[in-house]
C-alpha cells in the first residue's frame, strides 16, 4: 500500500556518488536517529559522524563486510552502551530509522560491521570511543552511484528478495497456515 | 522535514480501542516487516498473528512489562531463530519496520518483553514455538484508544522526550563538537 511504500522499499546501497549531502539532510537523519524508540526510553547510544576520508579508508578494514565505507560521502557510528539482547535490539532500531530517514531523502546507506574484537578495538581509538562501550556497526551514507547501485550484483553471495508471506507468518500459533 | 515525520513521530501506544484493523492494513503491516534488510538477509524470523483473547491475556503475564499485550486488538511474535547480537539487532529492524508500517495506516504499537527464561518457555508453548528458537518480544497493535493514549502518563517510570541532538551526535571523534 502507498502508506508504508517508503518502508518497504528500502534497499541497501554499497555504490555511492560524489555528490554532497546537504546538512538540513544530515541533519535530519540525526535527527530521525534521536527520535528513536528504545527500550525503557534509555537512549544507549551516541552517534558519531566521520567525513575524513582517511578514517573512512581505515573504518572499511575493520570488518570484512566493511569495504564500502571507503567509498561513502560519509558515515555514522553507532556507539552503543551495552551488548544484551536488549542493547542490541535498540540498535537495530535506530539502524532502521538512520536508513529509513536517509531512504526518505533518496540517500542510500549500507551497515559496515565492525568485528571481531580487535577491529573493534582498532576503530575505537580511531574514533577515540571509551573502552567500556560498543562498536559493532558503522553506517555508510551518501546519494547512489547509479541506478545499478540499487540493485544486487548478479554474482552477490546472498539470498535476492525475501522469503513468502505465506512461509514467515503463522496464524495463532507458529507455522500455522490460516484456515 | 516533511519526508520523515512519519518516522520521528512513532511513539509506543499501550492503550487500544476495539475497532478492528481491515485486513488489508494488517497484510501490509506483515508486508513491510517481512521486506526489512537483515544481516546477509538471512531473514532470521518468524511472526506469529494471535488475535485469540485468552492467549493474549496469557502472553500478557509473560513479561514485567507486557500488560499492555491483553487489552491490544491483535499481537504479532517475533521468533528468532538467534540469540547473538545479529540476531537481535536484526529483531531490532524487523519491530521498528512493523510498528512503522502500522503507525503509517494510524494505527499504534507497543512492545512487550517476555522474560526471564521461565516465561520465554511458557509463552512459547502456548504459540508451539519449536524450543531451539527465540521469543523475546511480542508487540501489541491496535488503534489507540484516545488522543491521551499517545501520551505517557504523567507519573510514568520512564524518562520523556529524548537527549538533545548536540549531545548525541559527535563529529569526527566520540563527543567531539562540531568547531
Amino acid at each position: 500500500m502507498r502508506e508504508t511504500e517508503l518502508i518497504r522499499s528500502l534497499r541497501a546501497v554499497r555504490q555511492f556518488s560524489d555528490r554532497e549531502i546537504p546538512n538540513e539532510i544530515l541533519f535530519d537523519i540525526l535527527d530521525t536517529g534521536r527520535w528513536t524508540g528504545s527500550s525503557k526510553n534509555t537512549q544507549p547510544w551516541d552517534l558519531i559522524v566521520v567525513r575524513n576520508r582517511e578514517t573512512l579508508a581505515a573504518l572499511a578494514t575493520c570488518g570484512q563486510f566493511a569495504g564500502h565505507l571507503a567509498g561513502a560521502k560519509l558515515a555514522i557510528a553507532l556507539v552503543m552502551r551495552g551488548d544484551d539482547a536488549w542493547s542490541c535490539m535498540d540498535e537495530g532500531r535506530l539502524m532502521q530509522n538512520l536508513m529509513l530517514a536517509a531512504w526518505a531523502h533518496g540517500v542510500g546507506s549500507c551497515i559496515g560491521s565492525i568485528y571481531p574484537a580487535d577491529n573493534e578495538r582498532r576503530a575505537g581509538a580511531l574514533l577515540g570511543i571509551p573502552s567500556n562501550l560498543f562498536l559493532r556497526t558503522v553506517l555508510s551514507i551518501g546519494y547512489p552511484a547509479s541506478p545499478q547501485a540499487l540493485r544486487l550484483p548478479a554474482n552477490a553471495p546472498v539470498p535476492k528478495g525475501r522469503r513468502p508471506l505465506e512461509e514467515v507468518v503463522g496464524w495463532e500459533r507458529f507455522r500455522e497456515r490460516q484456515g
